[in-house]
C-alpha cells in the first residue's frame, strides 16, 4: 500500500484530478472492473471510465487531459494497444500508471508511474494486478473526496489471502463435481452482479472462450429476466459468481428461477467461505475471492477435458 | 426536439446538473447505450452512468441526488424494477425523465417528465426510444457544456429515417442469404465497437437469446483478440455491426482476421447505405441504422427457422 500511497500523493501534487480512467485489453481490462465499480458506487465528484485500450486510442474521450489519471495494465507490458494508449494519455497531459508483471517493458517505459504486480501460484492476493487497480481507486477516492470505510476496506483486502487459500482447499470436491458436470458442454454462461459482474466476465472470456474454446457469455443477474433467460432449458450450463453484498438479491432471484427449470448452475458464494466476516465492504472484495478460487475449478476442468489452459489456436503464433 | 428542449430547460432551472444516468432493463437499457457512449466521448464535465434498474435500486450510486438527472425507459411503463428505480431517484432529489410507449403507466406516474416514443413499423427513427435518449444527452451536453456539432448531429438524426427506409429495401437479398446461412446455428456472436457495441449487444440479448433461443454473446471488436477470438473456427457464426467512425479500424482488424479462418460473418455497414453523407458524426448514429435495418434479417431468420419473434418460453407466462 505504501507504493500506492506514494504514487497517488505524487500525482495529486501535479494534477487537479477529477477523472480516473481504467484502460486495458481482455483480462487486463476486466481486472479493473472492481475498481471501476467501486468508484461508480462511492464517488460523488470523480468521473470514472473503463475502456478497451484500442478504443481509447482511436476514440480518446475528450475528458482525458491534465486533470485525468489513466491506469493501464498489461501482463508482459507489451500489449501494443495498451502501450499506445499510455502514450496518447501522456501526450494529452494525463497522469499515467502502468501495472505490469514485467519490468522493463514497453509499458513500464511509457508510463509515468509503474507498479510491478505479483502473478501465479505464489502471489499474495493484495499484490495481484486487480488488487493494485483497486487500491489505486480507494486511495484516489480517499485523498480527493474522503472515504469513511477506507481502513475497513483495506483491512478486508489484507484478509483476502487467508480466505482465498482456505477456500481453495475446501472447494475441491465441489469443483471436481462441476468439472465433470460441464466437461462436455459447448456453451457455458457466467453470471454475476455488482463488482462480481467483472469476475463473471473474466471467467467467460479468459477461461471458457480463450483457454477452453467453449462458447460463453456473461449475463448480469439483473438483466437475466429481460431477454437472456429465454435460452434457459434443463441442460443450459451456468456458473454464478454470487455477490455477498447489496446486489445479492438479484443473484438469488435468478437462482430461484433456475432451480425451477434447470439444475446445472455452479455457484461460487463467498458467504460459504468466510467473506461475511468482512462486513459491508465484502461485496467490493468478492471478485478477489471469485477469480482466485475459481482457478481450482478451471484447472480441474482443463484436466478432465484434456485441454490444457495454456493451449491456444492463434495467440502467440503470428501477428494479427 | 421541442419536447426534449423544454424538458431539459425546465430541469436546468431547478437543478445544477453534473450527472446523467441512464437506467433500464434489457432492451430498454441497451437502447440508451448510444446516448451513454456519446456523453462518455464528448463531455468534459458531466459524469455519466449506465446501469440495470434493479442494480440501481439495490446499490444506488452515491452521486444520485439533486444534481443528477436520471433517464429511464420501459416499453409498457410497467417494468417493476424501472418504476422502483424512478421512485428511488426522485426520493434522492434527482430529476427524472421516463421514456415509454404507454401512457398512463406506472412509469409515467412515477417520473417527473415523460416522453411518449414511437415504436413498431410506422415509427419515425428520430422519435424512437433510443433516439429520445440520445436527443436528451445531446441537449443536456449542449446546454451545460456546449457542443460544437449540435446542429450537424441533430440534422443527421433527422436524415436517419430516409437512410433506414431505403436500406431496409436494398438489404433484402443479403438478409435472405444470411437468414438461410444462420438458420441452424446454435450459437451466433455479435460484434461492434464504439456506439455500435450497443446495437450488437441488443441484437444478442433481445433477438438471438430472447426471441430465437439461440445462444449468443456480444464481443467488442477491440476485445476480440484478447481472449474471445480463440473460439473462432471455420463454422463460427458472427454478425458484425460495423462502425462508420473512429473505431472502424478495430472492426476492420477483426474482419481481416476472420477472413483468414472463417467465412461466416454477416456485416451491417452503414457506409454501404449512405451513412457517409452524415460526416464525422455518423458513428453516433450507427446504432439507429443497425437496430432498424437488422429487423429485415430478424424477420427473415424467424421465418426460415419457423420460430416467430413473438414466442417466449417464460415471459408473460407467470411472475418471476
Amino acid at each position: 500500500m505504501q507504493k500506492v500511497k506514494e504514487i497517488v500523493s505524487s500525482i495529486l501534487k501535479d494534477h487537479a484530478i477529477d477523472t480516473v480512467y481504467f484502460v486495458g485489453c481482455g483480462g487486463s481490462l476486466v481486472g479493473f472492473f472492481p475498481a471501476k465499480y467501486f468508484l461508480s458506487c462511492e464517488a460523488t465528484k470523480l468521473k470514472v471510465g473503463y475502456i478497451n485500450a484500442n478504443e481509447f486510442v482511436h476514440a480518446t474521450p475528450k475528458e482525458i487531459g491534465p486533470n485525468a489519471v489513466v491506469i493501464l495494465a498489461s501482463q508482459r507490458g507489451n500489449t501494443p494497444e495498451t502501450v499506445k494508449a499510455c502514450q496518447v494519455a501522456r501526450e494529452k497531459g494525463a497522469a499515467t500508471v502502468g501495472l505490469t508483471f514485467q519490468v522493463p517493458s514497453p509499458l513500464s517505459e511509457a508510463a509515468e508511474y509503474v507498479i510491478l504486480y505479483e502473478f501465479g501460484d505464489g502471489a499474495v492476493v493484495e499484490n495481484q494486478k486487480s488488487s493494485y487497480g483497486f487500491k489505486l481507486a480507494v486511495e484516489l477516492l480517499n485523498e480527493i473526496e474522503g472515504y469513511a470505510e477506507y481502513d475497513k476496506l483495506l483491512d478486508g483486502l489484507k484478509k483476502m489471502d487467508g480466505i482465498v487459500k482456505k477456500a481453495c482447499k475446501e472447494i475441491v470436491p465441489y469443483a471436481i463435481k462441476y468439472a465433470w458436470e460441464f466437461k462436455d458442454d459447448s456453451v457455458i454462461y457466467t453470471m454475476g452482479s455488482g463488482a462480481s459482474w467483472g469476475s463473471a466476465h473474466q471467467e467467460s472470456i479468459c477461461i471458457f472462450m480463450e483457454m477452453q474454446w467453449i462458447n460463453s457469455s456473461v449475463i448480469h443477474s439483473g438483466e437475466y429476466f429481460h431477454g437472456p433467460f429465454e435460452i434457459t432449458d434443463k441442460n443450459t450450463a451456468f456458473l454464478m459468481m454470487k455477490s455477498t453484498g447489496r446486489t445479492r438479491a438479484l443473484d438469488d432471484r435468478a437462482l430461484t428461477f433456475m432451480k425451477k427449470f434447470n439444475d446445472r448452475c455452479m455457484i461460487l458464494d463467498g458467504m460459504d467461505y468466510g467473506m461475511g466476516e468482512l462486513g459491508d465492504v465484502s461485496e467490493y472484495l468478492d471478485p478477489c475471492f471469485h477469480t482466485n478460487v475459481v482457478r481450482v475449478f478451471n484447472n480441474l476442468l482443463a484436466d478432465v477435458r484434456n485441454h490444457p489452459l495454456s493451449v491456444r489456436r492463434y495467440m502467440w503464433k503470428f501477428d494479427y
